[in-house]
């Protein structure tokens, strides 16, 4: 038997590290400021503990494009490399500097926001570059070091020429990669990535205009000088206490992340953990517009301020992607399925601890100032009905701050509303009925027989209203949902008392056998009801079970099976109580009776939204004949 | 100057190949069986020219879980490896055997479909396993090796008792990835990455029934016996020959691809081309829902087979990724970013002879069968008239398929349309106004009126037909679009002949003012005109040029920059010589002549649906009296 061990030649990894290092080839310049984020805060850490006997002072990080020269240069003030230590750290791939720093200084320097970790971003150049130099100088007493490498992989190293303390990486961009000279292309990646890393970078100069001296005169220009031009906010707001900002600091920090947003988000979450887990973030509920796919995918997830994605599904439970802004953690599992992630523990806690926190804010909103949360409420709807859904803690929660809107424009919690209507709808068999609009235009002349009994009617009009409805009525007590047009007023609140019809059954029988031969649409159910004498004379109304269930099958992921294709069914409630009912009855010619029958179904359907197209347009031809 | 090699310790790089080598672990599954497939597609190749001197069979690959031992197997009868050939590809992480291969037997080896390139592929093995084994036995004369690594990077390599050719991949599944032992889970894998492997994979038994004998009697059961369960079809119709496939067979091909979708194809295109690239693939028309987002990635991309994603956004034209089906081609450069692949130009090329492929089977099928194409319009037209939209060539070409409907429920092509309406819809400017609804029921009265003058009215109702129509005016000479309630007739095609009102001067100015002093709603701008006598006597119109904008604002992309927001403005049309109107002028009451006329606005807001809420309700309540 043999034994060996593995073997593996750089000639056949270098390959692979400059084609799939990365998927994406513009990471290397993130790689890349985090290696010179990572050496200056090692000098910072080295100098606060007194190891470096310099002065720390005030590092930036720059960036210069050499467009001519096809050259890309990244200049760190950090703490520099010795000769020894480039021929450690640089020309042993994946050998991580990082992590051997961490593990030195152990406690002290687990707070340095220090990124790297596996020792191959330095390499990532190669994905962009020919030939890629370092020119580097220790904070230590020595020499600088020049280490150059053409990617075949052979380096040289000599004594370098650079007096102050640093790393100057320079990049020969390949010719496949010339986009990296574009100066707005870099402008793109610094903003995309770098935005809010922590030391200040540098890319080109601006022009600022300065105070005029006191003795310049009015037609003098104010003077200008050159500035550098520092790309990055160091000291991005979540990186905070909450209690050193203000709203106007969150309302700027939202802008400064969205600057092509000019709604002003609604309120904020500051999200601050650090253990078993941490966490900092800023969440902001935004005003959310009808499409609700496109608000997706716009928190943006970062670790040490160094922005990874915009993709926080599996972390940010599903009906929270849909809110803006920040989350860092390092904690948070990156390059792993998402089916990996969601069962990752560390990740399920995050996604509670934000599901809590999203919670807690909203009931303190409420609490706090009852009548800014109402008004807010429809804004933030979609959101919380979402959550009700799909979370049970959320749900849980909810109910001290979940509204529920009246078509009046009040709003109640559930428990308000079980309290202002329990004694009038209340049905015989003890069950509390909720009236509903969907759509206060549409359903007026219904809402308004409901407020003529004095029922109160919700209006709920979000598209995954029916679910919640569903939700609520399984795990309230005796509750139940029923829309004002789903039946006559009478038969959604039933109650003990019956109302005297004022025709025989007899008569009725007759006016029933007249209606159903004269109405030849055969999806309206004829049904006579003794009703107040001045509600209306005929009403359609479309059973709610039926509406429910293919409602629930076209917003997805409900309803019963085939439900959606099943053809729509009403009833032609008929109030025998009413006059022109009785005019029907008694009129005498043929031609008069379903003259009367069917102009009285036509204004039914018009109420109902049912009368349409050309029987619409003949109706509107009668009637102008009726006008002269 | 020093001078050196970088170096790379495979003690550095084996924790990053477990960790990082792909994002998504169950990927291991599909590399060794694509290793499995290369080891017998080089068999194949080597018995077809002679070199090996063994019967090539029938070989499959066996994959088999064994849930107590934490062992899952990869077994293959290709061509197997001596113990020199172990050393040689097996030790060395990132050789390529494959390569190799290709290399040594160059042009008869090119089409042998043979997958491999980086020879990485066996270590993401180590992503799942805490230990590795290899019983490999080499075609040529040689006894069987057995290798045998614990991912340390050590290994051990002895002899081996395996007598059969091929090679079997023992893998010791770590305790964080148990869910690789579960029958259903690697069911799921085969499924999805092996579907369409060239060589069978048998994943246990299944029971089948066998004829029954001819002496057997009536209750005698049917005898059974168990079979190979091979789950991949290796023969997959995109790798046939168009003229070998029957209409059923790709209809087969699709429910192979989407068994839950139970709605047939309505059409396939079959893409076969191999130079200036390789490309095979057959793509299908769906039946496409409401919901566009839901439509897309479900075409899938294939590399020599093997399922590499569904997300061929960069590679298909946007328009055609609401389409299903198969792309298989090795030249789609991977793992590689979106803007990189579509500045490839082998990649760019691919999408403009998909495009191309599609719009010539387009034309051949309206050619073809124009009846049936008509009958297909509806489901199909989103995608042309996207496509129309977004791609230049393909504009041109759907010049000869692209369809116009009428609301009649004829169709013409835009030419056809022209020769039709020509002689009648051209106005005294010479300008072409070519009529359309966009909702028959909606826009009933408006259509009948347009009819009534002998116009064609088509019925343009795909979201994105402002987009088409501003398209088409700019690139057509002389032609617009309006549609039926944009204006009066007379006004939106004008000719030369002017209608003669019945009214004086005088007359009309004190209608005028009589109606503005009643109508109170400012957002109804009154305009007199002299139609026929037995067109309606008001007419409520909406400009076509604001109304486009704001619905084009709203589809998104196009109009207008704030015009979204602006309020809606109409035109109230009266009919100077309709009986009705004549009455109004001539009532001496103020109050019958304010009833007149708030009935006459009420039936013609009715009319273009603006008669809503409370004032609906009022109407028919006014109405039901007026019955009586």
């Amino acid at each position: 038997m043999a034994k060996g061990k593995i073997n593996v030649s750089v000639e056949n990894i270098f390959p692979l590290i400059k084609k799939f290092l990365y998927s994406d080839h513009e990471i290397f310049l993130r790689e890349l400021i985090s290696n010179a984020t990572d050496a200056t805060l090692k000098l910072k850490h080295l100098t606060s503990i007194g190891e470096a006997k310099v002065e720390y002072g005030n590092p930036m990080i720059e960036i210069k494009v050499d467009k001519e020269g096809k050259k890309l240069h990244i200049i760190d003030q950090g703490i520099g490399m010795t000769e020894e230590e480039v021929k450690n750290y640089i020309n042993q791939v994946a050998f991580s500097g990082a992590e051997e720093f961490l593990n030195k200084y152990e406690d002290g320097a687990k707070d340095t926001g220090i990124i790297g970790h596996f020792g191959l971003g330095f390499y990532s150049a190669f994905m962009v570059a020919d030939k890629v130099e370092i020119i580097t100088k220790s904070y230590k007493d020595e020499p600088a070091a020049h280490w150059s490498c053409d990617g075949s992989p052979n380096f040289t190293l000599k004594k370098g020429k650079k007096e102050d303390r640093g790393s100057e990486i320079i990049l020969h961009i390949a010719d496949d990669s010339t986009e990296f000279l574009e100066d707005n292309r870099i402008n793109e990646l610094l903003n995309k990535y770098n935005k809010f890393m922590p030391i200040p970078i540098k890319f080109g100069m601006r022009t600022e205009t300065l105070p005029k001296p006191e003795d310049a005169k009015e037609e003098d220009a104010a003077p200008t000088q050159e500035v550098d031009n520092i790309v990055n906010n160091p000291n991005p707001a979540w990186t905070k206490q909450p209690t050193d900002l203000k709203d106007e600091d969150y309302k700027g920090f939202y802008r400064e992340l969205y600057p092509m947003q000019f709604e002003e988000p609604l309120f904020h979450i500051h999200l601050n953990v650090d253990y078993p887990f941490n966490l900092t973030g800023i969440l902001y509920f935004p005003k959310l517009t009808q499409d609700l796919n496109q608000q997706k995918d716009r928190i943006q997830l970062y670790q040490n301020q160094v922005f990874v994605t915009d993709n926080v599904e599996g972390i940010v439970p599903e009906f929270l992607t849909m809110l803006r802004g920040v989350i860092d953690s390092p904690d948070i599992p990156l390059n792993v399925s998402r089916s990996y992630l969601q069962a990752d523990g560390a990740v399920k806690k995050i996604s509670s601890y934000i599901t809590r926190k999203v919670a807690d804010k909203l009931n303190s909103l409420f609490k706090n100032n009852r009548e800014d949360f109402e008004a807010k409420w429809n804004d933030i709807k979609i959101v919380i009905e979402y959550g009700m859904l799909s979370e049970d803690k959320f749900f849980e929660k909810a109910d001290n701050f979940a509204l529920y809107p009246a078509v009046d424009g009040s709003f109640y919690t559930f428990e308000e509303l079980q309290e202002k209507i329990k004694d009038n709808q209340t049905d015989k068999d003890d069950k509390l009925v909720i009236l509903y609009a969907s759509d206060k235009e549409a359903q007026h002349s219904y809402i308004e027989a409901a407020k003529g009994k004095g029922y109160e009617v919700l209006l709920m009009d979000s598209p995954i209203v029916g679910h919640l409805m569903q939700k609520l009525e399984t795990s309230k007590e005796k509750v139940s949902f029923a829309r004002v047009d789903a039946d006559h007023l009478d038969n959604l609140i039933k109650k003990e008392d019956t109302q005297i019809s004022k025709l025989s059954d007899e008569e009725k029988e007759k006016l029933k056998a007249d209606l159903e031969s004269t109405i030849e649409n055969k999806s309206y159910t004829v049904q006579l009801e003794a009703m107040d004498s001045d509600a209306s004379p005929f009403i359609i109304t479309e059973p709610e079970f039926m509406r429910r269930m293919k409602e629930m099958q076209q917003t997805g992921g409900g309803g019963m099976f085939g439900m959606g294709n099943m053809p729509e069914m009403y009833n032609l409630i008929v109030n025998t109580n009413h006059e022109l009912v009785g005019e029907i009855l008694n009129t005498k010619t043929t031609k008069k009776k379903e003259r009367l029958i069917n102009q009285s179904l036509d204004l039914a359907r018009l109420s109902k939204g049912l009368l349409k197209g050309e029987e619409l347009t003949e109706f509107i031809k009668r009637s102008y004949e009726m006008v002269k």
